[in-house]
């Protein structure tokens, strides 16, 4: 941290600065310039935040140098990671396509949407039982009547399931029938909410805020961390900006920043960036080819009669070249495309026909 | 609501918009341009909303026009409301100051910021005992217990209670303390908890998320409102925005925008907005001059030891300036500055010294 | 400036810096941290930019300090300064009131527009004749003729005019008519013309870039002192960001930061800045209240006519009120509302009735 | 365009839109919904836009439907262009590697550089001549000495030349030695400059203003094509955000919109979006990946010494790595990269060494 004094600063005011330091455990060195004095102080770092340098006389800006995350970084953890979910790897070797309805409406909708998701190449299945909409008035979801749904399509399809949970008090809940459970974007800072899936035993896919700085992102992973559960897979989505072109700005970069920041798998939403089912497979590309560990995808047998966000789903004729790029695009990146897991008897309709 | 077609759009695509419109009994109006035909919509937007008209064949875009709030709307309620918080008022005839510390720390700190509170003209105390913080390892607040300290210096100085909520399953403990719930900037989207405040009796302070937009601002408002709680004031706090010389970019135009869409009472935070003490009074007179109903500001007895936020915090010296201002620019807006309700017998502090 | 070392770094990158550094005539000290070790520069800080040391081996971050303007700053220049423009200050005792038309399109609109000016407080008249227009297919002004008009105008009326240049090849023409020359939003970083008006003789009204930092405007500012001219006015006119129910946001804290960092003087557009007629009299009254050193306001006779941006142009009954607010609210401040130079004997239009 | 009532106007008030767009030589047709009445315009938009319905009684809101951009459109030209450069095509069948120094320093460092560039598979050289930098105390470039070094060079290697023009008093001079010219982020609405290079017989490379919309980096573009020049190359280069781990948000998005909306060829500069030289890979392969017709990359022999932008030069160790991904991956977007012009007989030494 070092403490950036005022022209005006007198010997006094770097003095008691040096003192409070030292008072807290810390050390001070004082640097002089031709037109600023800075201090540069050693110790604490989290110490130091409670001292309100800013407030001292003489001062006129602390920048801090250190990150303020620990668990999450890779200075904690120099190795990348990888999350397994049901069974399913998340990380740095892999490419693992995560698929599904943006809402789960019926089972049938839900089963048919697994089964074009695994078509496309997915190895986990995504689908949202609680939905955080904007409006009241807007479909808000099944509850746990979705839940069932995403258990039996799990049951009948193989792919463990990745759903979003929106309240603390039914993390219990969502847990118990979920392999993953979501953080969205609106509930990144939602600190009620990530301290409870820190206390869940089960990996959380993490969201970026459309508004969060990396930054900000990795300390709310670091917030789920602190309680516990190192299992998280961050997810980059889009964020806000001026441009109106797109839902969102997908911040293509922050993938490589985040990887490089900390260990934990990241991967790209091409579907709620975009907002626009033209620019999914494009962004698909561009996120594989970025360096990203995985991608998720809203993918609807009829998308215009989705209940959430049909404009984005993809439609049966996009799976094929979506299967297509899954499977030729990650190879170049030294990686390889997670197969799903093997299938149940119970469902053969996307395995291969046998030979012979 | 509009929906425009493509210029490759057939008469079937047109015709396709007009039947489903139709089916779901509304009326489509078609006006051909040079360029462009255009379907104008007349009937329930909500249920149009659930169509996915840009899902469907030859749609290049979707325009809606009406706004898709309601009960917070002015269409809906024409006259400006008033929300009282413990028998002080916040509307439109009025200036309500609320100040206090950022969070609780002890009861003396509470009650000496109170004190100064008064002394700066507010009628409303605030103050936070459960505090949402970007790292997990920055102060969190007291909790109950620092709810205890607010009830106790409320008893002491007559000033009702501002205090905020972050976790839906505490707002029956935080209303059973407070006059009134705030929802913080980093929860303004968790519906979760809106419903959960919209279900208490207590007025609410709902302040914009930092990168919501207004109408975001307003429909959170409509989340509050259709669970039964009308009592609702919104707080401008800052966005965020490219520019780093201040914490956030104060957006002095969401007052009269905010008024002229809604009825609800909108006031200004100026101290987190700016995030520097020098920033406040300046921002705090633009805000009585732009026409918002009320303030709230940070003031701490020692602002170099608050364990949260004690770079904006008004320093004693700064309290005289802000009485002034609060006295003397609400006249010239046609406003008056709203008095603390009657002193309690045990707390003479702040009151003028008697004549003779 | 100081030099954060990565992590991983050496004790032979550390040297690596304070070598190149002191080889730069500088010196370098390094202070070694729990988790970092940083190195902090002493001498010419222009220099070592030039030296690439984010390039270097070891090296994280590179955190500037000082600021880089000089001749703007007020380190440079402690007292704020005042701007004349043709006879009328623009400074810290005053509030100066600069309006017209958005764009020159006759000598009868033209003045009449002064007249509306002159009649709500101006003592400076605005109006385009080269206007930089978004599309080639808009009103792109009337050029020297607009200028013709101008000076007729200010002949007839007294007011000194302020009038935009695009083009570097015209400055010297520009000039020839106008008491200041006005450099726009898009051409903030224009740098060849503000070279150009650099070496021009007259002052200079810079309006902010709609997405600079304030830091990118004082460079601005600094780019035309560097060439001589130090007669600027800063005008801060709202910049973009994700909200769109303002046509850009007007920053209303840059006015106070621009003017603790510079001794320029710091003027507000409310018209531009909200684009919408109603928000143009709350936004004059907050620039006022935050400490603005003057306004810039577009009038028009017949808004609904107007050849460029009608809709934000006030109306003739706005005009009242404008003057009632121009008249009152400076004094509370501190100011006094800068009065017209005295009225020519051809123009007693807006001159009050004599007594008796 | 949609003219939207707002909820109180009286039936007199939408009589007069209807009138005065009649009275324009247009046709208006009303739709009364429940809570709104349209009034859709059909005729001639821009002349519309002179209108200033806005201003008008009983006016809430006026909605454009039709895109503002004619020659740039393909709507206007179905099919996407190629544009050639020296020679070299930059188009959707190929890919198109620009390289070369952010500066033009001297005919060693521009040399040295200018093989790199075609090591790394470019076949285009770029490099400044006119820098626009944001402090008048930077480096601001070689003029007309660096121009000429830019031809020795390209007579050296067979690389058409792509060099910045920053003021239109200086079109002829750059036009004379460069092979395209680049229109800055900084310039995008800079108007002079636009017509000035729509009236040079040489290709423009217009990059993004960093904070432009799509359509107003289009309107830009049909500025240079409305002077007649309609050999524009788009450039992404970065937008401005809120985030600042990197220093502009790469819109990768951006790419395939702006193919959707215009005709015009698209590439992408990976170096000045991130600003650092770890990211200029990852995104380069995004920007393949993603459809963009070609990139542009800064290379310096000696990075750490470079008068500008060090900080993202890649590096001689880099090349190798962008040459596979140059030669790799654009054969999966089902194009192939463009190889050099038949090197010129003086310079061979970044051919393959012949056979036998």
């Amino acid at each position: 941290m070092v403490v950036v004094m005022a022209p005006e600063a007198t010997q006094a005011d770097v003095d008691g600065i040096v003192d409070v330091v030292r008072d807290a455990g810390g050390e001070a060195f004082v640097t002089r310039g031709v037109s600023r004095t800075i201090v540069g102080l050693v110790g604490d770092v989290d110490q130091f935040g409670s001292l309100n340098l800013r407030s001292r006389p003489g001062v006129l800006d602390v920048v801090r140098i250190s990150v303020p995350y620990k668990l999450v970084s890779r200075e904690h953890h120099p190795n990348r990671s990888v999350v397994q979910v049901g069974g399913v790897p998340i990380g740095p070797d892999t490419m693992t396509v995560i698929a599904g309805p943006c809402a789960v409406e019926t089972p049938e909708q839900t089963l048919i949407a697994a089964r074009m998701a695994k078509a496309a190449g997915a190895a986990l299945l995504r689908g949202g039982a609680f939905k955080p909409r904007t409006s009241p008035y807007a479909y808000q979801g099944l509850g746990e009547a979705g839940l069932k749904i995403l258990a039996d399509v799990r049951e009948e399809t193989g792919l463990p399931v990745v759903t979003e949970v929106i309240d603390p008090r039914s993390v219990d809940l969502v847990s118990s029938y979920a392999d993953m459970l979501q953080v969205g974007t609106r509930n990144m800072q939602n600190f009620a909410l990530l301290q409870a899936v820190g206390e869940a035993r089960k990996p959380v896919l993490l969201k970026r805020g459309f508004s969060a700085t990396i930054e900000e992102w990795l300390m709310a992973a670091e917030y789920i961390a602190q309680r516990g559960n190192l299992d998280i897979v961050l997810c980059e989505r889009g964020i806000r900006t001026f441009e109106t072109a797109t839902r969102n700005t997908l911040d293509i970069s922050a993938v490589p920043v985040a990887q490089r920041l900390s260990h934990l798998p990241v991967i790209v939403d091409p579907s709620h960036s975009g907002g626009r089912r033209d620019l999914v497979l494009p962004l698909t590309r561009a996120a594989i080819a970025v360096g990203a560990d995985g991608i998720i995808v809203d993918v609807h047998p009829e998308p215009e009669m989705a209940l959430c966000d049909g404009d984005q789903a993809l439609l049966d004729s996009d799976i094929r070249e979506l299967a297509s790029v899954a499977a030729h695009l990650p190879p170049l990146m030294g990686r390889t495309l997670t197969p799903p897991r093997d299938v149940s008897p119970r469902d053969t309709s996307a395995a291969p026909a046998p030979v012979g």
